[in-house]
C-alpha cells in the first residue's frame, strides 16, 4: 500500500475536503511572496470537537528537481472541546493557513489537508519565476 | 528548571525574536476573526539554512479559566537547504502566520515562538468579547 | 500574561497530566542515548475523542548556554473518532514517545505536554555528560 | 501533479531515507502495541544541520474503511545548529520514534518521512486483529 492510495483528490468546488491554494500564477525570484491555503473555501467543512481540519501542509516541488520541500505546516488545534464536555470550549480553529515564501525556481505547490475522520486531501498550484 | 527559564521576551521593537500578535481588541462571540502572527516585524530575523524561525505557536487562555488552550500551531519548513548545499535552495519559508478563530470568552493570546539557535520566546495580547 | 502562566506543573506520580522523562543521569559525549516520554505514567490519562494527550514536546537547557533547543515532538493524533461518532474509530495513540540523542553537554531535559481540555504541562530531568 | 509524484519509495537496505516499520504481525483488539519507526535502519542517513531527516509521520490504514487515520506524527527537530555556526550545537535528534496504540481493526502502517533536502519517503507494513 502506497501514502498515494491514501490522499483523495476532487473538485474543491464539490468537494468540501480540497485544500485550496491562492497564490500568484508569477513571482519574481526572491520576492516575498504570499500563499493562502484553506480547506472548504466553497463548502465548508464541519469543525467541531467530533470532526474537523487538523492540519494542512505545504508543499514546493520546483520544476527542476525532483524532490520536493515541505514550505510550511499549519496546525489547527482548537474545536470547542473543554473540561464541560464537547463543544462547549470557547476557541474553534478554522481550516485556513497562510505562508510568505521567497523562491528562485519555477514549479508546484501541493498542499495536503488532513480531515480527522475523512482522511488525507490534495490540490497543487503551478507557479513561474518571471524573467 | 522549570519551562518559563527557558522561555525569553522582550520588547519586539527591540528584539527581533518576539512574536508579534495582530488581532482586534474586541471581536463578537462566534464570530470569525484573523489572529496575524509574525516573528521580526520591526527588525528582520535571519533565514538561512543554518539560523532561522522554526515555528509559532499560538495559545488562548481564556479570563475565566485556568487551562490554556492552543489554536494553531505554524511550522516554517524551508530555509534554502537543498542538495547543492545550504543557502542554495529554491525555497524559503518567513516566520508569519495566520489563524482564523472564533471565540466566546474574553482572555489572552500568547504566542510563542523557536528560533533554531536563540531558543524560545513569547509575546501576548487580550481580546474582550464584545456584548 | 507570560507562557508561564500557562503551563501547570505537579508530582507525577499524584497528577497524571505530568510528563515524566526517563533517560540515563550520566551520558558520553556524542553517544546515542534513548530518551523516553509520557504521560500518565502512574495514573493513566483519558483517551477519548473528547479528552486525551494531544502532543509531548522535548526540549534541552545546556547548563553552559543561555538558549534551549527543542529535541522533538511527539503528537498523538487519533483518540478514537470516526465516520461512526466518537470513540467509535478503530486506533487510539497513547501518550508515549521516545527520542534517540547524541548530547555534547550537560544539562536538562525539559518535557511539555499538551491536553486538549487541561493545557499545558512540564517535567524536567538533569543529565551529565560523563568524563 | 498530485503528492504521490512527490513521494518516492524503495528498497530500504538499500536506500538510506526509507521509513522502517517495526510492529507485530498480529495484535489484539484494544490491547496496547508499540510501533517502532526509524529511518537509516541498514544505512545510516546523515544527521547534520545541513541535511538530516525532519520528521516522520505514522498513518494507519483500516482494511475495512476509505479512510486513513494519522496515529502520530514525530519531529527531529535537533541538528547541530548553534549560535557558534553549524554542527557545533550540542544535541542532535536520530529519526526514530515509537507509538504506543491501540487498534480494532485489520490494516496498513504506512509511514512517510522527510529529508530536509531529498523530500519525501514512505514505507508500510500490514497488521492484523487476532481472533
Ligand atoms: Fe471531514
Ligand atoms: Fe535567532
Ligand atoms: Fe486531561
Ligand atoms: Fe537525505
Amino acid at each position: 500500500m502506497k501514502l498515494a492510495d491514501l490522499v483523495q483528490s476532487a473538485d474543491w468546488k464539490a468537494e468540501k475536503h480540497v485544500p485550496v491554494i491562492e497564490a500568484p500564477d508569477k513571482v519574481k525570484a526572491g520576492e516575498k511572496v504570499t500563499v493562502e491555503v484553506c480547506v472548504g473555501k466553497e463548502i465548508a467543512h464541519p469543525n467541531t470537537t467530533e470532526h474537523h481540519i487538523r492540519w494542512i501542509k505545504l508543499y514546493f516541488k520546483p520544476d527542476n528537481s525532483k524532490f520536493a520541500y515541505e514550505i510550511a505546516a499549519f496546525e489547527f488545534s482548537a474545536h470547542g472541546e473543554s473540561v464541560e464536555g464537547a463543544n462547549k470550549g470557547p476557541v474553534y480553529s478554522e481550516p485556513v493557513g497562510k505562508a510568505v515564501v521567497k523562491l528562485s525556481a519555477s514549479g508546484t505547490f501541493v498542499a495536503e489537508a488532513y480531515c480527522n475522520i475523512h482522511g488525507l486531501w490534495e490540490g497543487s498550484k503551478g507557479v513561474s519565476i518571471e524573467e
